[in-house]
């Protein structure tokens, strides 16, 4: 028999962080695509549009008249999935397997620049520092607020991954619940953290054990350079398309120098630097099929900031086990009009995927820094 | 303060099925839809097209030619996302963080009708029986090969959910290994069947212990029929909202009567009752907005036929406490071309929905049987 061949033999990958698991289907890529194929991404667009409700001095569906704001603006989402408290106990369930569970919080909707026809991949990364700013801000603010246990910041990119509007934004959505999937990851992480013989190499994390994100990135940093997963990395960040990694150009970005709980413990160094690779990243997938690269982008982190006076006796909860981490989720795979479907097998059984995450990270290594379009601002 | 509404209140569900929640947030339907929309599904099609790879003496892309079949054909993937044995074992990881191992199996697909131009919603319940003896044929078949553990019925309907043709037809996927969703699901109910007093209500499943599906469907069943989740029904299955739906119109489809633990353990007339009731969900589907109404549907059940002479030592693994149930889970949400994102924050933190389960329901009850195209075979 032939030896085992990650790019011609079907396999499965764990999750350490979901505890999922993912099917690897690489020669499958080969099949010709006869299915439905996406509207070309719109590249060229107005720098201000009177018809949208973003751009500076317009209305906004709620009535509203957004500022005239030169760098970003926050304001509340007026259609929010979230609203404030109060709101009114759910009755006592019908029956044990029907619980509901009433849920506040509020949703924001942070623009990143005054120009409509820009992107993150086409903002400097001085303009981009000014985002991760703002961030912090409300990440902090709401993470203060009574009863917020959960701050989720995060970007739908393109229509493809139902963004209703190109002006470059992105959202904020604070809850009085940990959802599910960091609920999750967190699980994930302390369980590593407390079951893991710390030995010499292991990175440290909370309370002096391991941090299975700080292992794993320190890990994938060891590998040769023009080989792995590595996409991309600075002094202080990496990007890779993780082992694990479920969409076609999936990537996972993670300081790996020092374990770092949430964006507000960043120091200015290491905020450039995230700045620095946030540009190269979405360059370089703009590039790979020379369009307005389409995902979903979210920050994973502790849940809210750590008050500074309960800290000494924490280390206890899932939540001091965090680090710091964003996933990007594109649904790309072949070329800026075909993507890849996880529908049918994939929401039934398991996700799988077409080619393997080392020929995804190769692909990426491949792609310029400078974009397609060269219109920097 | 005012008294809990569902319909206005955000609130947090629990699937007790998969163990996740689901944000239910049902005021956002008010909200201006201005994002993508989807193309007109295609209602007119030809009854046979020369161009079609599965339509009857044409040629696949392998190469292959399909044969002048009359009703119904089954046949291997050409494009197969996992390979028979063997497959050679993975090597040594590098890290305990990076795990594959290797998978093996088969991909058939299975015609459901001769004729391009049909979906089940304009089969006739005859021919649906038809398709069950043949799911039912594969499930044994491919159920009883060396190494197969899990087999996985499903149908990408529509173009959107990423199906490649519209010619009539379904997929099988048999695999070495039972996938991360159904082996969630197995864990969930050996857990309620273990930890669950059985008290004189309670439905009996594997063991003479409790079933949380056949708990459900009993509970469900006994709200006021204008009420609740309940769809439509006969005597011997049910077809609902579930409390814990993530997409709009999902619909969970299982037997209530009695615990039934796979398609094999059928009596005719719950196969017939099975055809009668797939025919109606799946006119009422298209007849919801008009349109050939795209979706993922796959089976849930015990993931290979239990061989008869191992019956009496079983019921121990989590595969023994299964109950047959379907599940349908369509991306539309207010119209033929306005579809359901589950994107950003659903990807990052926790599915989220527009409305509830209940007012789904109650659209789905106040449609019609006869199909809109009036078109049946
Ligand atoms: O096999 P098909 O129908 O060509 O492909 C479709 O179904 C598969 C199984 O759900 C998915 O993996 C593909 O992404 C999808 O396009
Ligand atoms: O809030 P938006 O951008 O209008 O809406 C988009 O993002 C939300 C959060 O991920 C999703 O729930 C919506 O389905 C999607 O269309």
């Amino acid at each position: 028999m032939s030896q085992f061949n990650p790019t011609i033999h079907p396999h499965r990958r764990f999750n350490p962080l979901t505890k999922e698991y993912i099917l690897v289907s690489p020669h499958r890529t080969k099949r010709p695509w006869l299915g439905q194929t996406e509207p070309p991404q719109e590249s060229i667009l107005p720098q201000y549009d009177h018809a949208c409700y973003l751009c500076p001095g317009n209305s906004r569906s709620g009535g509203e008249k957004n500022p005239d704001y030169k760098g970003i603006f926050t304001f509340e989402n007026d259609f929010a999935a979230i609203l404030h408290p109060p709101i009114p106990d759910a009755p006592t369930p019908l029956h044990p397997l029907m619980t509901a569970e009433p849920i506040h919080g509020a949703c924001d909707v942070l623009i990143f620049h005054r120009r409509h026809d820009l992107t993150m991949a086409q903002l400097s990364p001085a303009d981009i520092a000014g985002v991760i700013d703002e961030w912090i801000r409300i990440y902090e603010k709401r993470g203060s607020e009574a009863g917020i246990e959960y701050v989720q910041i995060f970007e739908n990119k393109g229509a493809m991954m139902g963004c209703s509007n190109p002006h470059p934004h992105g959202q904020v959505w604070s809850l009085s619940a940990i959802p599910t999937i960091p609920a999750q990851e967190l699980r994930s992480l302390k369980e590593y953290a407390v079951s893991t013989i710390n030995n010499s190499n292991a990175s440290t994390g909370a309370a002096g054990k391991p941090c299975l994100l700080c292992e794993y990135a320190r890990t994938e940093m060891g590998q040769p350079r023009d080989e792995g997963r590595v996409v991309v990395f600075n002094d202080h960040w990496v990007a890779l398309v993780p082992w694990w990694a479920t969409w076609p150009f999936e990537i996972l970005l993670l300081p790996y120098r020092r374990h770092i709980e949430s964006i507000s413990r960043l120091d200015p160094e290491e905020k450039d630097a995230f700045a620095d690779i946030l540009s190269r990243i979405t360059r370089r997938y703009d590039n790979l099929f020379s369009c307005s690269f389409a995902y979903s982008m979210g920050i994973h982190q502790r849940p809210v900031p750590l008050n500074e006076t309960t800290q000494l006796v924490a280390e206890e909860n899932d939540t001091d086990f965090a680090h710091l981490h964003l996933h990007f989720e594109p649904p790309l795979l072949r070329s800026a009009s075909v993507r890849k479907f996880l529908v049918g097998y994939e929401m039934m059984a398991e996700a799988q995927r077409d080619l393997t995450p080392e020929q995804a990270a190769a692909r990426l290594r491949e792609c310029s820094e400078v974009h397609y379009l060269a219109k920097m601002v």
